[in-house]
């Protein structure tokens, strides 16, 4: 392994910058340097500018060092204790306590970091925020964290989340019509580079958890850099991502819906009240999907994988549906068999007998829904079911769900 | 006009709240409730959910009263000095200091205000931060600022912004090949709702300013919403928006290119260093288009408007080719006359003798480019060439680049 690092492949950053220098000098057009003058200033004077602040020194955060490690820079002259809290270690969260230098700007530097994506938030005097010096965020339900990506090299898992210069996917935010649920409903759809409106291909459903939306699978779960990346490495086929709505009682993400920017709550939307499960539901989606875009319209080509809730909806699409798809993803699921149902057991039944090209069961070892996922997987061993099963570290968690979509992308449509 | 308020539809808001209680309790499904459990378990233990800790209240903010202002709320019993800065005046940014209650919850609430899209943020002991108990914000360049809507009644300003249940168009951020500059390269596409690959839809080409990108015009611009919006109402008709990235140096927003998760700066994209100018690029941007998606391919379902360095490409695009587009909307324009260059004369000439059916000039009394607006003005008086020109109050701000979409769309293809 080589030992520079990049984030993200900004690989020139092997100092802990911090300049005085607002700017850098180079020879600019007539009009772009006044725009660039008069905007500092308004900025300087609105309050809302300030790494243009002369008097302040520009801090730069994260920095990636040629060592491996990732220092934090925080400016606050005042603050009595400041700190980072992120995903540094495998499983669990880790904070670091910031040291103030003489200049007001708390910093810290972490252990060798492995090639990852990783997630991280300030806290100074108590409060948590997000870095002002890093403007890449993601939101999970109501909650904005910085994130970062650490490669070291091709191939490694840093570089499999971030983009490269390889050939891009379209990534859409779709209006579909759900006259199932009665309502108009947001999903969110990649469609290969090589989709060119002729050739046809292949569909992944790809299904979020509880309190997710159809954004999900984008901003956390990296699916159009995976995807992208595995294609044009030949590690998987090209394929439609189709990445719907999975609450019923809510047609879209946070801010895209007619009730307003309410503030996101992982309990929102439960399916009472709706017209529909998500599961009732779902051939909506896959009626639309096959009528709007080049699929081809056979089981074979379609595969349906989701995360906890939505690893539950893959399961209960999988005994309700077994005719429509051939490959199945369950990612920490919240997959509860009914014990005891003569109805259900009739549909497992089916299913099987069916024989799905693949039924995948992925879980962490320290995931609080191991139970759940050993219920049903004694019940598949007891009736003899065939099904594939991953485990491996960690929990609940996002860095699991990006690993299990990758892995689950190269199994299908072989 | 009705004295109830909505920020962003939420209308049952009235009460400034601040509740102890962390989650509604309805009945839900047994595995939500354990996901729900775990999980709030896992964000207290981890620092990254401070919503959901039981020592701290949980704080709304901001919330919508029923007399028309709006209160702010944050939680931090050991800061000094805490104030919200924001857009809250028409023109100029106002700091309005918080209160701190016994409670620890600092506090302020607002003049009643304008119906608008409203950007804010938090300075506390100094520090700039976004409010943590909003998830709504919006980059510009390298700062993220929060934003809420007011909306009162249908037909005001926050009614036009905000998410309306009326029929959607699908944005999609789409990948295409430019041969003049050697890249792939990432724009923004709206296809309004009406779009079913057989009916033909004239096409807006709609430019970023200096330090932005194709993601601009949707998040900060409102694109969508006033399209869908505008369309529902039978105001404008149905059009294709095409929002390209303006920067030749650079071909995606910032954490979109290969170039990594670097630090958005206003400066960085010269064109120095290209292989082609904006402009002379521009009609690969055209020619994919016409390519991809069903358009009308003539001059008269042709626009192309811009804000700021996007005015200028306006113009720029303006005199090189007059041949294809009808209509053009120069906001706030980075438009610099070539005083005395007989080319730039002949061209303006071809331009005007073309008969363009709408050249529109709009900008803010306070705008830092008036004065190379009136030498543009003058300029085409001089020469007696026809144009639109619209003059509001305000400056080089993103509140006028809205205003100034909306009516451009009104106005052309009729």
């Amino acid at each position: 392994m080589k030992r520079t690092m990049h984030i993200n492949g900004d690989s020139c950053q092997a100092e802990n910058t911090m300049s005085a220098k607002t700017w850098p000098i180079r020879p600019i057009r007539f009009w772009k340097r006044v725009l660039l003058f008069v905007c500092c200033g308004m900025m300087a004077a609105s309050g809302f500018g300030q790494q243009a602040l002369g008097q302040r020194p520009r801090v730069k955060s994260p920095v990636a060092n040629a060592d491996g490690t990732v220092t934090f820079n925080f400016f606050d002259p005042t603050a009595q204790n400041v700190s980072v809290t992120g995903d540094f270690q495998e499983i669990s969260w880790t904070t670091l306590p910031m040291t103030k230098q003489e200049n007001g700007v708390w910093t810290v530097t972490t252990p060798v970091l492995n090639p990852e994506l990783y997630s991280y938030s300030l806290s100074v005097d108590g409060q948590r925020f997000v870095d002002p010096a890093n403007s890449y965020v993601n939101r999970d339900i109501s909650t904005l964290s910085n994130i970062f990506i650490v490669s070291r090299e091709k191939g490694d898992k840093g570089h499999l989340y971030q983009v490269n210069d390889v050939p891009h996917g379209t990534l859409a935010r779709v209006w579909y019509d759900s006259p199932t649920l009665g309502q108009q409903r947001r999903m969110t759809v990649y469609l290969p580079a090589a989709y060119d409106g002729k050739k046809k291909f292949p569909v992944m459903y790809l299904l979020h958890g509880h309190g997710g939306d159809e954004t999900a699978w984008g901003d956390l779960g990296r699916t159009s850099q995976i995807m992208d990346n595995l294609i044009a490495e030949g590690k998987c086929v090209p394929m439609i991502v189709v990445m719907p709505n999975g609450n019923p009682t809510c047609n879209a993400a946070p801010g895209w819906w007619h009730e307003g920017m309410y503030t996101p709550n992982g309990n929102a939307f439960n399916e009472r009240g709706a017209k529909a499960s998500m599961e009732e539901s779902f051939m909506d989606i896959v009626n639309f999907v096959d009528k709007h875009y080049k699929t081809i319209r056979k089981r074979s080509a379609r595969a349906v994988t989701g995360l906890s809730m939505g690893g539950g909806h893959t399961f209960g699409i999988s005994y309700r549906y077994p005719e429509v798809f051939d490959y199945y993803g369950l990612q920490s699921a919240a997959a509860r068999i009914k014990k005891g149902d003569a109805q259900f057991d009739d549909q497992m039944t089916r299913l099987f007998a069916s024989s799905p090209r693949l039924y995948w069961i992925a879980i962490g070892k320290e995931d609080f829904l191991m139970r759940m996922n050993n219920d049903l997987r004694n019940y598949l061993d007891e009736h003899q079911y065939s099904y594939e099963y991953y485990e491996n570290d960690g929990g609940h968690i996002w860095r699991n769900w990006r690993i299990y979509l990758s892995m689950f992308a190269q199994k299908i449509f072989k």
